[in-house]
């Protein structure tokens, strides 16, 4: 069945809330997403009160999450399948910033300076998007550069392991705040269910990216996304799986990098092992020589390493 | 007021739970542990009901936490002093091990192997305590090891920020799991309020344990714990601090190591430039020659470092 | 002028040693290498006398290196750009392994094991090239394994800074074990003068390699390489720079790995800076949108990180 | 056979350069240190032809040694026993910096700022030394700072494995720059001979130094130092080992500090188990219960972690 849903409530959080819709296996949700700012496909600010938030604590104010979507069925050890059928940006304007206290070269430290340095300057980057040509245009250094938009999702999970809640900056093993280009249309994501339910959330949409998201911001806008859920029961995984036509994928997210690394790269070994017939030594050397990676960012508080096996070499 | 406590219910996890009871500024409470296997002072397993769990999630069982207690009038950007006025030791034994999948020697993951190679072996190392004479005693190498106890509580904390939960196993910015042997009866911790009430919870208490705690456990044991709480209004800190008769001290706990280092040691330096009347470069100046640090532990999910200043050159 | 030369010594090290040929700005050599493990274009070892050695030390027998070239009229602060003009394979078998005690899934140290689990066992990999049709093959798990055939230097570098030497297994700043694909066939590199006469050295061909060289062992073989070398006087760089017809490239080589790419973002966004015209934080938010990385190694002594832009945004 | 050593030379390396003097097992030499400015006892600078050099490279100008000694006999997988016999502070003034881009909340490079950010201004402090009340002096934040003289050998090591150089400012499996308090008199240092002759080097005496001179400077000065040199023969270390009175030591040096602590606790537990009679896991066991462990430097080019063990234990 296919659900057009439109979000009443955005949260900052992935974990275990009051669902927003209950889906089936095999059902599929369009929707429409807020950008990292909290701003909606008309530039307007989502109203206060849509915010999760209550008066006993306060909210890291960034990347409003649609969902959570509580699916049927779904058992602690199964896996959710979300293929991600479409992600049609909606609005001709997107944003990036450089921040005084979050990205690579200005601290290690998630929003956090760890320096006696004085903090970089804010400036806010302006694109214009033209969803016709798929471009993306700024004027900087006195060029008129044009980027072709290759759009994805910067932010989609369920809810983390033992119920615990995490904020829609934190990446790990329930997905989250990935920022990888590889979570675009077409692709499929494999997501472990921790929770009953699932509970999946996503956000914060890209029209485009590079390589590790230096600065901290990618080109924010927004998105109607169209997903379908299909669970693969008794089926557990340790960390968020990727598929597309050309690559089996494994995201890890961790910190230092380097964990983020290994994770990436340990499971995948593993996953060409268990599904492959290769054994584990084996399996680890062929990665070795035609396995490709992709760092999706080194800004969030973790960091993540998509760690990518070409699919014709398993055939 | 006093109140003597008897847990019903013990938490495997940091976060605003139902209270176990309410507090408020200026109270004092006496409680007694669990240890870190979820055994009591009789070294007789906690009965599964008592042990937070639903049929929703799973739980990573370790630490049970007596709590959480609810401060009245405790806000956002309050502070929490939380005095450890007696830690007494209440059972003659404490157990140690080696881990399959735990420990700096192992592997970098908490909790899961980072690597092909072959999983340690397990081995359970069990103590006898000399409440008197404040000794623990084992047999090693053809030796017998006889060692002073020095008690302290090895995860304490309150709700993470934003709400967040977080398993007894982590040490953050709330506290939690620091492992840090100035836990100890006499000193003074300081935490954020978060969250509305605070929700301060601990456990696991080690009756003696190295620098590091490096393959992952400690002497593990049970004690009964008196505290006494007060409220500092409109005083935010950042991150744990720690005083006792000779040092003021901060906790970092992060990934990678060197972040829980700096975490520590810029805020000490600030906690010196804001309230010792030394502007920031002097203050870590003299941080810089007299300070010292202990490494709490390179273990849990995140690892955790003191930084310690002597108060005497404070006066 | 163009010089073909035979070496008749290899060294285990970069450095500052009795050059083996001078060279002018303009000239070109083209020459023979020895692969990884000391073996010349027709599998037989190469004979002991000519590999560098004393009795005075030993040696980490990886990587013999032909050269040092001497470049004459290169002083410190000046470039050396060596263009790789080709790359041909003169061998059709290549090997790989799995190694005890090397790999970024059996420990972190460089060829030492920092964890007390059993090494891994040794397994070695034979593949066929075929050098006309530009494949590799080996089977494995089963399958017929065929691969394209991408050459590219492994180790190339100068005298390090300070004159000191490093083994042919170190990356860093003059270079060295780098593992990059982008060391191929039509790139420039930029090299540093640390030491007067540059003294370039290079070796260790790799047929093909994935992302990180994971398990520390590419392709390994040997190949007729004819390099270009030319003096950019007074224009000192930091760390190695690339370029090819499409990207300008910086490799950053440090541990931990966020060192190496954090080194080789910032030099890049330096690099756009100082040349194209954009202030420092235009650079570096063009670059965070544009730019892609390549993680070279994750297994040497240092990590080397590739960061990319690609030119045709700086016409 | 006791010598009394007025250099003539200092450098900026340690290198198996042209030695000092030759030294037998068994003999003791008496010399004086320039200080990490490069300033003799009276605060005058080493004339510039005294300090290493050449036009053909440039040098790190920092830690000036005095040495190289050439212990004959000494083979590779031998280990010099070097114990401190005295250090004798000779000035009554040491000096101590801010600098703009070294120390650890300055930036993670090692002298080098991987930020964007803007670097700290230098501040120079001068410290007033009374060597007979064995005190440090100096006015900061309005109070009158007087702190106990604890001196130790900042830099002491050998020729680098495989014969390698490198700068006096770098610690390693060699010794080096370790920069740890532990290096005082009546200490025993083992280090391993890895060039024929071992090429022991030293200077850069600190009068005082806080855990892990976090802001890169300590109270930097110089001494009258007596060193008892003694061969023992075939037996090959991995690490420098130190032994005073009460404990058993390794010092680790590596980036990140995570390996620089995995190195040191690794090879003490091996001693413990190779010299004590504890099987591997069972030391590994005990060092977790009672080891204690400080960090030498988080600034250098390689941070350094000392592993302690009570020999009370050892009996």
């Amino acid at each position: 069945m296919e659900y057009r849903f439109q979000p009443s409530r955005y949260y900052y959080m992935f974990g275990p809330y009051e669902p927003a819709l209950r889906l089936k296996s095999g059902d599929t949700v369009v929707t429409t997403t807020a950008d990292a700012g909290g701003s909606d496909f008309r530039g307007k600010p989502i109203p206060p009160e849509m915010l999760q938030g209550s008066e006993d604590t306060e909210y890291y104010q960034a990347n409003p999450l649609v969902g959570p979507f509580f699916v049927e069925d779904s058992s602690i050890g199964d896996t959710l399948a979300v293929k991600i059928e479409s992600i049609a940006l909606n609005r001709s304007t997107a944003y990036s910033k450089i921040m005084s206290n979050f990205g690579c070269l200005t601290d290690e430290g998630a929003g956090k300076m760890l320096l006696l340095n004085q903090p970089l300057k804010e400036v806010r980057y302006d694109w214009s998007l033209d969803l016709k040509r798929k471009t993306g245009l700024i004027e900087l250094g006195g060029r008129r550069i044009e980027i072709p938009l290759e759009p994805f999702i910067g932010s989609i999970g369920v809810a983390p392991r033992y119920g615990t809640h995490q904020t829609s900056l934190t990446p790990g093993e329930y997905g989250g705040n990935m920022d990888c280009p590889e979570s675009k249309e077409g692709t499929t994501l494999y997501l472990p269910v921790f929770v009953r339910g699932g509970y999946l959330s996503f956000g914060d949409i890209h029209a485009a990216q590079g390589d590790g998201e230096i600065c901290g911001v990618a080109l924010e806008t927004t998105a109607d996304v169209k997903l379908r859920i299909e669970i693969q029961k008794g089926k557990p995984i340790e960390w968020p799986r990727f598929e597309d036509s050309d690559h089996i994928m494994v995201a890890g997210s961790a910190r230092p990098l380097m964990d983020a690394f290994k994770i990436a790269h340990l499971e995948l070994t593993k996953w060409l092992a268990s599904e492959y017939g290769f054994n584990i030594l084996d399996a680890f050397q062929i990665l070795s020589q035609v396995g490709t990676c992709r760092i999706g960012n080194v800004v969030d508080t973790n960091y993540t390493v998509v760690a990518k096996f070409p699919k014709k070499y398993l055939r």
